[in-house]
């Protein structure tokens, strides 16, 4: 077997090898990172409560740190190697971003969580490449549920899910991990079976790149090029997504049958798209966003004004914060208006702040009210 | 507009907005990485010859380089901080991989080369999840072809492909681009329409990380682990991924219509399955792998004592390295058996070593032969 074995060498020529992370029975992680000349390593993650912890270089040059036990979540984390943050080169658990890279560390529960892989049917993930804004070819990742090809004379529902400021398209579904929320909802019967669409937010930054201009600094520096933005993803989901979405996929195509929702930036696009297109959609969801009172009375002027059409048309109004997410204030001045003009909505506060693991948390509580 | 402004902005707080990289339209490139506090930030990637470029600090602490003209091509490439190897944090573009995290430079031809996104019908990409070895779930990377799910009674034949020591299920659509390759090459007729399935070659990786066991090492230091490690993706793709597949997607279901290659390892694996299951497939590429003169003479005896079989049931044997590759050698040694032993094979060596460059040319070419 010698030449078989050789061929599975990988290069360059290996070195030590190095598992990272390694995540305990008892919910202690171990950590490793591989640096003989490193002089100082440290661990960074959103499950450290005391901030970063130094890891101690150990034999082979290779740097440990054992840390918890943590909190059963999916946190982000990097190393900090003489100042410069890196992914774990151990993981192959990324998290997609257009400005950092961060790897992903998943802490299991004792029984998995809900945004874990169970025993349970699977659905699939699908990257659909559509005819998007000026000539250009957008990418959308799309969940459709377990059975959905066994069913061919079954139609469903769809979610639109839009992540925020420096996310992508894949970011609801390796961060956000939406596919095994859905799949899990769906076996213990909390969820209605759906098809979840998740766009790109930043629709300039591809435009430019497939044209090769220059990348627009995002997020922009002024309110006109951010109403600029604004309309791009509106025209590219209404004009673009939707129609694709609907014949490409098995969709019931009417209002009450389509629900979106956004975290951070994509929760503001979702409110412009969603109180500009109430013919669209009856179902929205807001995660750790907000429209300001001078929106509602100006831009959103139909929505306010008439709160008994409002609250007539939206089968689910939702707006969800964690009570330390750096918009939380925001998030309850827009409540407080919508509480002072009679729109009914219903608030998920939560503890924590602007991170991925309250928005696993507010996708599986929203999703469980959808299309009932 | 101020407070949707707001909910634009991410976190952290925005420093200075850097672009990398920067493909400029005679074919240099601008990289830009922020490290205020770095003394040293080098820029190494497989399109500099020369080896790794110095970058210079500028305003803000962004440092720059511009290199090039570049030949057209995918490349992976990283910055060195300090002596820390680090991603580019302004690209999205990513090399899936188990061991290290690298970035991915697209310098476009003056027309899109094969593998670039062209204005053609697309296909989608799928990650399917199925039940694996050991009560394991696997992922799998599934390419159906433009006009899939508009021809409802056409059945396709499936190339399954492999990739290599250290990279995972994504790195074939990631990094190879086979879904853009095969777009490309159906819209010209230079390829039948078909499935590509993409699995995971490191199943006992898999196994362990879901059961919560330690990591076991790969590649594995003793040829009786490799050996096991071979029958494991051997099982897994014949006894879990083809019935999947079959039971899951439109397939025609005989060896004729089925196909199999892999790189480095992904290639070994493809011999070793295709030559152990001569009644599954009749159409096998090796991409810089072989199988060695013993191996032929004792576990594969049933091709190499029976030429004429052999030819007779392979419609395809396909073998291709780059003169640089540093499996170079055993691949010509492989070559030279199945010569002197009159079994029929088909070689393409190309300039260049062990890269994705390679793969993409490898795949490029052999998909065009496939299932005719």
């Amino acid at each position: 077997m010698f030449a078989l074995a050789f061929t599975m060498q990988a290069q360059p020529p290996r070195g030590p090898f190095v598992r990272s992370p390694q995540v305990h029975g008892n919910k202690t992680v171990t950590f490793e990172y591989l640096a003989p000349n490193a002089e100082k390593v440290i661990l960074s993650g959103q499950f450290l409560s005391g901030g970063p912890v130094e890891m101690t270089k150990g034999d082979q040059g290779i740097w440990r740190v054992t840390v918890g036990p943590i909190q059963p979540d999916i946190y982000p984390y990097n190393f900090i190697v003489d100042g410069t943050s890196v992914m774990d080169p151990g993981n192959v658990d990324y998290f997609p971003n257009e400005r950092f890279k961060g790897s992903i560390l998943l802490v299991p529960g004792d029984e998995p969580r809900m945004y874990e892989l169970r025993n349970v049917p699977h659905g699939a993930v699908t990257y659909e490449y559509y005819p998007s804004l000026k000539g250009s070819t957008g990418s959308v990742v799309v969940y459709t549920p377990p059975g959905y090809d066994d069913s061919p004379d079954k139609s469903y529902p769809v979610f639109y899910l839009i992540s925020g400021t420096t996310d992508t398209e894949e970011t609801f579904y390796k961060v956000g991990r939406t596919n095994f929320i859905l799949d899990n909802l769906i076996a213990e019967g909390l969820a209605e079976p759906m098809i979840v669409v998740m766009p790109y937010g930043n629709v300039a930054a591809r435009i430019a790149e497939q044209k090769g201009d220059v990348k627009p600094e995002d997020p922009p520096r002024d309110s006109e090029a951010s109403n600029l933005r604004m309309k791009q993803i509106e025209n590219d989901l209404i004009k673009n997504i939707i129609p694709y979405i609907e014949s490409n996929y098995r969709t019931i195509k009417d209002r009450e049958s389509r629900a979106i929702a956004g975290f951070s930036r994509g929760g503001g696009q979702t409110l412009r798209i969603a109180y500009g297109n109430m013919d669209t959609f009856a179902w929205v969801c807001s995660y750790a966003a907000s429209a300001s009172p001078e929106d509602m009375d100006t831009d959103f002027v139909s929505v306010s004004s008439n709160p008994e059409q409002t609250n007539k048309m939206l089968k689910l109004n939702w707006v969800s914060v964690g009570n330390s997410d750096f918009l939380y204030r925001p998030v309850m001045d827009y409540m407080k208006y919508m509480d002072e003009h009679n729109i009914k909505f219903q608030g998920l506060i939560t503890s924590g702040g602007h991170t991925w693991m309250n928005v696993k948390k507010f996708v599986t509580e929203s999703a469980q009210l959808l299309f009932k």
